[in-house]
């Protein structure tokens, strides 16, 4: 049995998302189990089927506009989030699923389940659709705003594990984010991680890869900086949701538009379902003890299902363990 | 008269994008006088009308490819590009657009045409489209990898005046491109370059502004280093062309799309001219001593034409002086 901890109390939606999401996850896999940390009162009149679902009582939240997520981890141990991630540092769970408030969920599995030995940092990893329908890996997208070559070399390795094991990518690629493709563009730290990239074994690096590819992409894994990640996919999601709005008015505007969208309206969710998040699951926190997926703050009960059954496929396939073995010791550096 | 020097053999489609492009700049204003650097073997077939047209012949080209900027700058002077860079130079013309390559051009720009002495650094600025149809200014999208917080502080004094001055906004608002929208986001860089830009007076300063708002944007300027603004620019240029490309297959894809298309085939056009560079000109070039627009490597005749027009309307509105007077000396540093 997969012992699944949500954060129940998370996210824009709350208990409206994660219970209707944890009864969905349920009814999918016979061999999952699911704990709620959060608000019973609140949780019991929508848990129309509690068939391997228990629930922890907590009422208090992480506000998503929490400012000092530090402080808040520390400090409120009682929350669903905290909770949630003691459950898992103590192995009452395997894996957690929350989609708090993105910096507190970093903080939280790393202050509460901890790193990894052969992990020197953390790295938030979401999943990219792609225009050929095949997911891509990119992190790190805000964990960490500078990092070393070793560490992107500690991800990139991570993250091709994790392609394998999670998405069944045979022999995953990885590129470097960077503003050319040949070797030698960008800043002194593109050019000495582009290197050091070059001499780690275990992966199949293929070079640089440009930010006007990420929706189409050469490779499995994109691997960069918290920073330049973090702008990278704010802008590819600002850009595509701002498209799909704007083709929306223009549509509403004519009654020639309004006919079209009758005729094609199959097309236009199938064009919207294949840029969707909500399909592939959460981003992926890597580099911790345990998996910890972070759902969409906005995700409903079915996004939130599909952030459960990424983190189970984690779980399942053994991920941690796997990645632990294929990061030798010599690889890494322990200094801080 | 205002006289416009073209890189008649620059970009994709070389002379049919450019003779073209002149054929109509020459044809809405009648103050511009073109003179077209290139091959006078294949202008003089496409040249239906030259009045206010003349051309300096040049059969060496740019490659699109280059890979050493500097060095092709350097050794190729009579390219098509170094000889219209040094036509600004020599004041034989006003101003220069091309579409030859990116970095050729800032590099011809800044070692030809030579930056202005209240200018440390030269910057690259497009134009975004936006979802209210108000285009804004990014800048620095590629010509300095890092920049110091004064850099950035130039960059919005110079960008303030062209909105105003080219775009016709009254008070135009700064923001500094950033993963957070409250002070203290980013990395050092980010934090510094927040303070300063708050000290800068003749700028309308509003601090942060994420990526994901670019397209749909609280502020008339975003300002960056050319890493950060790069990675941003490719991003979003990157998302929106694949998501054309899908819907475009998904359309096509099934009856229902095609009839359905039939309909909101308007619509479809006025969206994609929405979000289409070609109507709102190419890059400027900020920071050199005459106007430069680096018009997209695959402009036709209508983008070209719009790229005229642009370097045409930054010479009437003497840019490059009400800049000079905006940055007062004090606020200059001019060590390197």
């Amino acid at each position: 049995m997969i012992k699944i901890g949500v954060d129940a109390n998370g996210g824009d939606l709350g208990v409206l998302a994660t219970v209707g999401g944890a009864m969905r996850a349920v009814s999918m896999y016979k061999d999952i189990e699911i704990v709620l940390y959060g608000d019973e009162n609140k949780i019991k009149p929508l848990l129309t089927n509690d068939e391997r679902i228990s629930i922890v009582h907590t009422d208090v939240t992480m506000d998503m506009g929490e400012h000092d997520p530090v402080r808040a981890v520390r400090t409120m141990r009682n929350s669903s989030l905290d909770m949630v991630m003691y459950a898992a540092k103590n192995k009452e769970v395997d894996a957690v699923v929350t989609s708090g408030p993105t910096q507190c969920v970093i903080m939280a599995a790393h202050l509460i389940i901890r790193r990894l030995p052969c992990m020197e940092r953390v790295a938030l990893c979401p999943i990219i659709p792609n225009m050929d329908g095949n997911p891509r890996l990119l992190l790190d997208v805000g964990a960490n705003v500078e990092l070393r070559p070793e560490h992107i070399g500690q991800f990139a390795v991570f993250a091709s594990v994790a392609a394998k094991e999670v998405l069944g990518i045979k022999d995953p690629t990885v590129g470097l984010l960077n503003i050319g493709s040949e070797p030698g563009k960008g800043r002194e730290q593109e050019k000495i991680t582009y290197d050091y990239l070059n001499t780690v074994k275990s992966i199949n690096f293929k070079g640089n890869v440009e930010p006007d590819q990420l929706i189409n992409c050469p490779t499995n894994i994109v691997v960069t900086d918290g920073f330049t990640g973090n702008i990278a996919i704010k802008t590819l999601e600002g850009t595509a949701k701002g498209m799909g709005q704007m083709l929306k008015q223009d549509i509403k505007s004519s009654i020639g538009g309004k006919i079209g969208y009758l005729f094609m309206r199959k097309n236009l969710k199938r064009f919207s379902k294949r840029m969707n998040s909500k399909e592939v699951g959460g981003a992926m926190i890597f580099g911790v003890g345990a998996p910890v997926v972070k759902a969409h703050g906005n995700s409903d009960a079915y996004a939130f299902s599909s952030a459960i059954k990424q983190v189970y496929n984690m779980v399942k396939s053994d991920l941690i363990n796997k990645v632990i073995a294929a990061l030798p010791k010599e690889e890494v550096n322990t200094n801080e």
